[in-house]
């Protein structure tokens, strides 16, 4: 099978869940982001929203409404990912590009060496994130991405092609 | 601003919908699902399942079902992607990681030189999509991607990044 940078990255990303102290730059979040400003949507939309934190304070508040705390409390930052929900036009489509949207911020992050986890359970929160972060309810959180430089290269598994291929046709 | 071949990728990879009349191999066919098949998803349950649709009757049956009928007919491929209800946990996470799913399968395709359009308006009529492809009702059809190799090279544009970032903390 022919193998390129973008296969490798796809199949090589892991998600990171420790980090180093190391400060990931400005310039390396503003370069992730305009990966996920990239992302195709529906109609060419573009219902996504973005909120960098990396504020100590913030981060330590944020990290309190998640299971995933020590996660928040020790990257190097985050991002909130959310669906504005006055340019969304169809709540599925509109959270499949966000969805892509998140994935092509992954990518770009594991291409410039930062690791990522793509948090969810802290959606669970949703409405406290936004009171903290003071966004207003016309934005819906969808994801928190926490960055740092990996302290950890974890393994991971998936599902064999052949069982998710469900028709050859 | 830093760059390097998944950034480009990222950045590059537009929606085509005019293809050569060359055929998309099979084996490229499978690095594209190889790369949908390593997303993320939420408890890392892949909720996803593929369908590959080459055969000519059935792209042509398949047309009729959308507005976007020509892409498929000329289109050499066609890959419907399914969100296996019976594996999700949380339907906007599942929905989430089948978008991120998604992406990873057009950047891949981009990184083999093979155009790809996202098609949503076919969602419509899920149900009749299902009937055709002999799929289950265990199966909810997500999205649709055309793949042929590209006989245009279109431009797009997005939102300024200013524009999305709504905090930075």
């Amino acid at each position: 099978m022919v193998t390129n940078q973008i296969l490798t990255a796809i199949k090589n990303r892991r998600s990171i869940r420790k980090y180093t102290k190391d400060d990931v730059p400005n310039e390396a979040i503003d370069t992730v982001l305009e990966a996920g400003r990239w992302a195709p949507s529906g109609l060419n939309n573009q219902p996504w929203k973005f909120a960098i934190i990396k504020d100590k304070d913030i981060k330590q508040k944020l990290s309190v409404l998640t299971e995933s705390g020590r996660i928040v409390k020790e990257c190097n930052a985050c991002i909130a990912v959310f669906y504005s929900l006055p340019e969304g036009y169809n709540r599925d489509k509109d959270i499949l590009a966000i969805g892509a949207c998140v994935q092509s911020m992954l990518l770009s992050a594991h291409s410039l060496g930062i690791g990522t986890v793509w948090l969810g359970e802290i959606l669970n929160r949703k409405s406290d994130v936004n009171k903290l972060l003071k966004v207003g309810d016309d934005c819906e959180l969808m994801a928190v991405i926490a960055l740092g430089y990996p302290a950890q290269s974890p393994k991971s598994s998936r599902k064999k092609l052949a069982k998710l291929i469900i028709k050859n046709l």
